[in-house]
């Protein structure tokens, strides 16, 4: 059966304007910098957003019309969204799909019964990504939709609680495992609080420590060689996330000993949530080296909360590209879509056009980052500016040779300074400007 | 002479309501859960703000009147400040004071210059201090203010600013030290970006963490044994600030090997602009070992800047002492007013309203503080909540003895899961406004 | 059948801080300012959130515990709700209460049928009113949950929608009014767009204009004369709402010839969302005689959303009751507590405990504002701030007798102008706080 | 003398990307849709930012390098600067500027000797005028930033500040008339408060609806027929400015019978800053016929201040320029860039990389935008959407034939109703990057 006979297999070449269901930048065959785009993009689909989104939001029920849904949890449903997904990543062209266990395969009364019906969706999984060559791009388990998560997972003050989120994680990291995913995902969606007078949070951040050693020992026993990816949100659905930045992430996975296992999967709606630009957010975990992956969507600024909308902005892409090209790529990390369509766009078709129009955005991207980084002008004027540390005094003080005593000697021997040079915000947003 | 002359010494003893210059709640002898409130609060007057403030804004000049001050930057008008400012601390009452280097003394031209007179005012500062017992809380150094810092100081892209900004620090906290001072504060008011473009953040963020061993060698050298207190910030100069809030901070902190050196001056608007309560980065800085002193003020939340008012909400008082008593105190740091009267407050009368509402309020949010934890029944509430955690699967859990498999057989065993409680947040609200 | 059988009625006389079944400032028939508190505060328990909440949210599935409830849409359940409804609003004491048609009442497959259970539901609805003595504050009608309201009501690009929401609105009218009801809202939470690029805002606009008179003149057809109130927000659902503020929503009332029937009921987390203070927003409404009712909650200025929270802050509810005392009061209208619990308080006990808060602290505010009127220092303050004006150039200013050019004249003449006075800011916080 | 030599008078044609000095897409003499770039665009310098901003932020003194200037308020320093920013606007090619009057003209200590100062400015900017061709946009006086005006100017609680206001817009009006001004903006930079609790908002409206009366017979005293603007922000420097957005403004300008007299100029960065997008404000404006003029500019969206940068973002452009054309544009309001360099881009050379970016910038969007709607995709997607008002039920609706109790009936008949159609918000999306 066919699920979106609207749209025929998507072309790439001779991609014409005017056709809705063809790309215009997007050829992953076609080299840029040295590697084809499909290495350097690595698209991803997320089943969450594009199989399972309803459309209902918080004031209105569900919009979405997907025919091939009968909206139970029945195992049939479940496996027959398999073949609606891989039909529409074939017809996409996307390299990558990734999602949370309960995605894919329904809760049931018990965990042994749930863990049962997720082997069975993996089967499937499997067969269907050995038949397409779309692989797992990252697999994560969902600690946030059930009420048992209500006051966290691996921080819930119950014990008990704990104790499931580690047996479901447990779950998810196998099934990872044996689809060949090449990350897995900690999104700690309800880790944090809502009211910090009920809180322990010592405590809770030490349990969070535990589960993660916890996580690193089991994938160790199981052979499980993905790298874990923290994902940081600031806030939403509580009133505060631990993972709330990369800098919070990053502390966290300092203090607790993990920076041999643990990079970041950085998400373009989260990191302005927190106050940060996405560029801010990759550079800063880049130059630690734990940039892992990204979560390519975008928010509105003028708004307080996540809506996942699909990336579209040129800049965005373009300052996404520039620092994933500076750091040799995101492999085995990628590009996964973590957007959704409006509820108001309901049709199947506009999940095409949604994809379709993230993807070319990312393509364009790719090709303004390459050609600035070809031209060296930005560069060239970045490292002249830093000039004066790579020799005299400046190169004493990154070699630690000099201490304040020195530094003050040599003030008060020269007398006058160096000016400073203009920081030339302008000129550069004008550079940029001619490349878009 | 008498710069104050409309405004009594206030007495604490009998304070009648009514009384504009008395207070209500403070008592710097009354005793407080086992110390007395001197001891707990630790007041301390900035002198940027309340002595060197004009109300000049964005958009308009000077408003504040201030009949001593003859406007120049003449040593003469330096030292006379000095006495308004012992003047207004002692008739208010407050014990400690602190200072940025160019508060105090003037920038010359030349660094010689300008230590020499520095060196001037710190003898006039010592013997003020010595005749009236007030302490200095904190030195710091201004490395923001001149042009020569308009791309930073320890982060500039220009060696030669590096260089000055280390010179500088070294003489703020040689002086800081000859005044006994018990603390030296690092605000890195442009240690951040205008533009990422143009900002090689690594390399920046290693020439800071160069400044930051310079530092600590230099303070051994002089065997200054006060606190280095990082102060966060998020941004305002700058667009980004390195030490965005107490996560970014001690992310930095623990890369750069500093958590024995360093710990955290904590605002309040500093919080609020960062998308934190000041709650949550004192108890997040608290559990790490890591508060050092306060700032104390509040900002408008709804306003996107640094309004840096007197702190009057005794939610937030509260709030603030219940993680300082939790802690035992705050000494060797203190409650410093980062805090400035409105531009249209410009009578030197103001000052008084505005240090004596913040001080009342503090003094009531450590009379509710202690009360809550006196009575238990919140913090009865919490430990309660993670109660599952002291014996059982719990107990094991913490003591680091099960695994994702021990976990999963406990879970697949016991079939049902301990129920959640409520998180009776609006229990606990109502529970603290009985104590308001 | 009880429902709550673990809470009694609720006593007024004699609370004690240690009852949490009891109201410590709260006492209905206790006067104030010449009115009953029962008169000044006309407190309204909305069915949406008390009743019809579940603790979903956009990354959760309902946790809250409702026994009596099958989740189901059957008319039974509908009417067991009544009962379950009218025991919590008897047990609390809340005069009043306020629905949208869908909250009661279930949608079915046509119009008619739904007008039919609708009909059903209003006749026992009223039976209990009479009852319990129990009134309707207002009532409304739901233009935003059903699908068919994607893209708006009355500001639909879809005709048929907008005949259907018209068709809603006049039997949700016909029902308030039949049931006594004393206003008649417009929450427009869908009335604006997703998407500027896809929207003709002229003609929504005018639209919506031509929605709201034929509302009037159905009143007047069948005689209601309640006041019709419009519920200003900012965004959320929708990108943009038109009702973003009581500005907009004023400059709409007066763009379309209104102001004769509409005022505005004014929400806290609504006035936080849109940049305005609560205050700002009841002060501006009342100054032009358009504040008709509120709804008590309170946002969290850290969070983008509508959390609804109740509202426990003391200084929040005396700023709302200055702003309600000096216009005299809100009858019509009322304090309707459009506040939810959170969904980790999960327990039916909790919905006292938030109620029990809202209405104590908006007591206690009640008291405060009282007092601080009752003494006149504020007020005497600012009526003599503003004295100029009420006589020489100031008076003629005001009557309008001189112009541009005789002011010119007075300046050139008098020379130097009265000097300002200071705003004394930190002066009246102190005040505040003596009256807390 | 020439005061940017290293500046040459820059060409239009053949302008190359690599040579900093030229445009790429503007040229004053080139047609789109039917208008000269010149007649659409009609680009504005602002005197305040260009030639009179120092670089000082709230942290830091000036940093910029003017060497004409001596930074006195000689008149003599003020004649050089109209030299300075003719050659700068002649060698730009910039057809317009504005000013307000204490930009052009320093303070005195009388009125008297500062309008006459005013009137010797006034006379050598007119013969520059002559001389160039560059004609006055619009004036506007400065009644913020003296000290004077720290409660305000027109709702100052002070009468004589009232006057001292009046008299000074009737000079600044009076010389706008005399150099063929052809609007005179009201930017009410203090018509607001930093407190509520000292204000009688009332009283405040009052007299600012007065002002506006004075200052509406003035100009017909005087012949004066250029539009008064309005120019809607939000907060700062106050916490809370009357004009805080669109609907603000329209609200007063209908409550105090201004409609025939005033129009808005809308700001991008102050309608970020009161939560809207800039399409939105003008979208706003322009269907309620107010829309009058546009201050060119950006802000940072995760920055909560005025940061007034030039506009680079072409989305953005595009879609000024979109609703710019829709209404037919704008004369006789203009572009005017209210935007400032950074304080880091301190050489005179950047401010024409900054003029040539925000004109380029905009060229490009009117080209975009033109080239949006001659193909019309996006229109007839628009039109198509609403055409179910355009006949039958929703034709009726829009004459105002049928009420709700024919619509019920409609309703009732019909049984279903039309279905929704997609919003297609990412194929828009994706459609606006084919063209950008």
């Amino acid at each position: 059966m066919e699920y979106f006979p609207e749209v025929p297999t998507i072309k790439y070449e001779g991609a014409d304007s005017r056709n809705d269901f063809a790309f215009k930048h997007y050829n992953p065959d076609e080299t840029v910098a040295g590697k084809t785009m499909r290495e350097w993009l690595r698209f991803s689909v997320c089943y969450w957003h594009t199989f399972r989104g309803t459309g209902a939001d918080p004031f209105g029920a569900p919009t979405l019309d997907r025919p091939w849904d009968d909206g139970t949890d029945s195992t049939e449903n479940a496996l027959k969204r398999v073949d609606v997904a891989f039909e529409f990543m074939e017809k996409l062209g996307a390299p990558f799909y990734c999602f949370h266990d309960r995605d894919v395969s329904p809760e049931r009364d018990t965990l042994k019964e749930s863990n049962d019906v997720f082997d069975k969706i993996a089967d499937k999984l499997l067969e269907a990504q050995k038949r397409t060559g779309i692989e797992l791009l990252w697999g994560t388990a969902n600690l946030f939709s059930h009420p048992r998560y209500m006051h966290g997972a691996a921080t819930s003050p119950n014990a008990d609680i704990f104790a499931h989120a580690a047996a479901q994680v447990k779950k998810a990291m196998e099934v990872t495992h044996r689809l060949g995913g090449q990350n897995y995902v900690f999104w700690g969606g309800r880790e944090g609080y809502m009211n910090l007078f009920n809180t322990d949070m010592k405590r809770e951040l030490d349990h969070l420590g535990r589960f993660m050693h916890m996580a690193a020992d089991h994938a160790d026993k199981i052979g499980f060689k993905g790298t874990f990816l923290f994902e940081p949100k600031p806030k939403e659905p509580t009133k505060h996330q631990y993972d709330f930045d990369a800098a919070a992430c990053l502390n966290f996975i300092r203090q607790y000993d993990l920076m041999d296992r643990v990079k970041l999967n950085i998400e373009t709606n989260h990191a302005t949530l927190a106050g940060h630009t996405m560029m801010h957010e990759l550079a800063y975990a880049s130059i630690q080296d734990a940039l892992g992956s990204i979560d390519a969507n975008t928010g509105d600024l003028l708004l307080g909360w996540d809506t996942d909308q699909f990336p579209t902005d040129i800049y965005l892409t373009t300052q996404c590209m520039l620092v994933i090209m500076e750091q040799g790529g995101l492999a085995p990390g990628g590009v996964n879509f973590d957007a959704k369509v409006r509820r108001e766009s309901f049709e199947p078709v506009d999940l095409f056009h949604a994809h379709i129009g993230g993807m070319d955005a990312f393509a364009r991207g790719l090709k303004i980052a390459a050609k600035i980084r070809e031209e060296h002008v930005l560069t060239d004027f970045v490292s002249n500016r830093y000039s004066t540390f790579d020799s005299g005094i400046g190169e004493k003080i990154e070699a630690g040779t000099v201490g304040f005593s020195d530094l003050e000697s040599y003030v008060l021997e020269k007398g006058t300074l160096e000016p400073n040079q203009s920081g030339r915000q302008e000129w550069i947003e004008n550079l940029i400007n001619r490349y878009v």
